[in-house]
């Protein structure tokens, strides 16, 4: 089974990553951003086809390793 | 309008970040984990509210900077 886990930064938090990246576009002559924030997206391969048992393994990795649960939200979807 | 980016590495293209994120999650004890692979994902906020427009901007980002089209795929949604 395989599943996509998203992590991005919660509002408020700041992200010079992304100003960076805005700056970078519109340097390099792309018209029309307002505005950029960065997150992560993790493909993760189980070794289970339970989804019960998948989605309680995923938010234990989510939770122990992945996102930094203060700043960050996450998002687990099975594929 | 907003959009979600997510560039992802090709198939093949060896992931030490993802192998290392999976010898993590296993020394911390979270099981069933076949694989990782990571990528990124960039929400973007964009000033025009028309589609064609706004694709045609995303599509210049990620082929100018977001993306590395040797290596990686990148997928451009409109939310």
């Amino acid at each position: 089974m395989k599943a996509r886990v998203t992590v991005t930064l919660k509002n408020g938090v700041l992200d010079p990553q992304g100003k960076a990246i805005e700056g970078a576009l519109k340097s390099l002559g792309v018209d029309g951003i307002a505005g950029v924030r960065q997150g992560k997206v993790f493909d993760i391969e189980l070794e289970t086809a339970d989804k019960v048992q998948a989605e309680t393994s995923l938010k234990a990795a989510c939770e122990k390793l992945l996102a930094n649960t203060v700043i960050e939200n996450y998002r687990v979807e099975l594929i």
